[in-house]
């Protein structure tokens, strides 16, 4: 932060943001509820519930596979999920940038429905505030969502050892490269599609069956490279991946290639990080395949005890090689 | 809706913002738990809560005082209060302008921690999305909460009947005029503060020993005409007000007669419109004067059953005039 402003790399889900939050935000507002830094919080009801929040600023608003209504709701009821909750309440706030086409807001208000329908969830409340033009872009959503925590037991890094079993539930990077290959108009050269989903009916029958699972991180912004590295730092542990274990779409590593991306930092929007106890691995891998989301969930490597904090790949030629979390090049508006 | 395209009345909190919820939102999302569009939706757990969600946009940041910060924390406390709620957790979503200066968004911060301090509220969980420059104005603060029902009752307009009483928290439009005197440059002659305020210490005393409450609504955006007409359309009774009887502030008075705006239209911060069983009105309000904040709290009218769905103001001079809700010139991002 040697620049003393806000940039766009302290917004790419990598480094430079969560030396932002531990600069600013943690000093001024931790509790122990805030300092996990998970995907949500727990709160002590009567039922446990798990609270969420994120703003979406996608751009374009529209995008292969998905638009921006559509990953308001699905990246929520997503983060949910990850916290073992049963998402049950969602909260829409709008921010509307003046002259926004109507049939564009009608358009993403029906993605909106039709996508809460489809993961049962249901919109209680919300707020809309309009702009003057160049004030924001479009539009964006801020979605808070409550669900009922059901997994065994709490869900967190902190649980996370070594000789656990990393699990990936689908291939990676859709998303990102979704949207970027939309950017620079190749979008219809590509046909790569978002994985943007809500995973309810996925990793529902997961939270209520399998044993042993201790973590799950949706990658988003900065792909399973930061998530992992995230898990890695917060649980004191290090991680060994394998690439060829890797569930990747060929048209998604081969349009990485091409921009000169590593698709470990591509946000996918449609897949679960799961951390579970090595016996039980297998078992939740054989249940999500029994799920069109999740036909190529993977184990693709091990928690363990060194090097802390680490991410160490296993390349398909069998060199090894340290995987950081995202501190490049930001890709801004990603979600 | 002539020009196919949202525009900036459709914020304003009027009679446009009603009219596109109406069109786009509630065909797609109704449901029994949204239709009541109140500033918040009750959720039937074990302990029964309340959710409500707010984007804060308020231009400029800073403003006499307050600021988005505050602002981002009092309103949303305050819409739980006014659902009946004790208002505990929080949810932060922060959408900032890439070039936002460091010490402005620490500002910001600070001022998020010691309002929501003050107000006993935690802030458990939240996002950080940054833009490029020209996608935002500076920072955008959704703040989403949830509090558990303290009220008797379900606070609700729809509980509202002939022969209640109208009662005003404190003076009017305080919040709307330090607005607008810091954006034309008068705000070192007009010397208006806003009155933005967590009316949690106020309200708690009222919704916990008050009876015959029967519906409370924080005047924001469109003030308390608005807010009135929204409570008498609801609840299809007419409202009979008493300029007199309103509380304001001389020099806020002042102010709107020198700029042409009528404070009925002014966005309170720090204000409750509550509506009350007639016999227990006037202990609401020495209950309510007890504290800083409501001193000024005024019986300011009664409900009655005609003209329905109409707000009548008897002016100082003795003639009456029917208050609509704002349609007119909207005032951006006031809040």
């Amino acid at each position: 932060m040697s620049q003393d402003k806000v940039l766009l790399h302290h917004g790419s889900g990598g480094k430079q943001m969560h030396e932002l939050i531990r600069r600013v935000i943690l000093p001024r507002l931790s509790n122990p509820l805030l300092r996990p830094l998970a995907d949500g919080a727990f709160l002590p009801y009567t039922d446990e519930l798990v609270f969420s929040t994120d703003a979406f600023v996608v751009q374009p608003i529209f995008f292969p596979g998905g638009d921006i209504g559509k990953l308001s709701i699905c990246g929520t009821v997503n983060d949910l999920l990850m916290m073992g909750a049963h998402p049950e309440y969602l909260a829409l706030a709008f921010i509307i940038e003046e002259g926004l086409a109507l049939p564009e807001f009608e358009r993403v208000v029906d993605s909106i429905a039709s996508t809460a329908r489809k993961a049962k969830v249901t919109v209680v409340t919300g707020d809309l505030k309009v702009v003057q033009k160049g004030a924001a872009d479009k539009i964006f959503i801020t979605t808070s969502g409550i669900g009922r925590r059901i997994s065994r037991g709490r869900l967190s890094a902190g649980n996370v050892e070594p000789g656990d079993s990393i699990i990936i539930s689908g291939p990676i990077g859709n998303h990102g490269m979704a949207v970027l290959s939309c950017r620079q108009g190749l979008d219809m050269e590509l046909r790569i599609k978002s994985d943007c989903a809500a995973l309810t009916g996925l990793l529902l029958p997961v939270l209520r069956q399998s044993k042993g699972v201790k973590c799950m991180r949706d990658p988003t912004r900065g792909g399973i490279a930061t998530t992992l590295n995230e898990i890695a730092a917060a649980a004191g542990v290090g991680m060994r991946i394998r690439q060829k274990d890797i569930p990747l779409l060929s048209q998604v590593g081969a349009a990485a290639e091409l921009l000169g991306i590593d698709p470990l930092y591509l946000a996918c929007e449609g897949n679960a990080v799961i951390i579970a106890q090595k016996k039980y691995a297998p078992g939740t891998v054989s249940l999500l395949r029994k799920h069109p989301l999740g036909r190529r969930a993977s184990i693709v490597g091990e928690v363990c005890a060194s090097p802390k904090g680490k991410v160490v790949l296993t390349t398909s030629v069998g060199t090894e090689r340290i995987v950081d979390m995202l501190s490049s090049e930001p890709l801004p508006r990603i979600c």
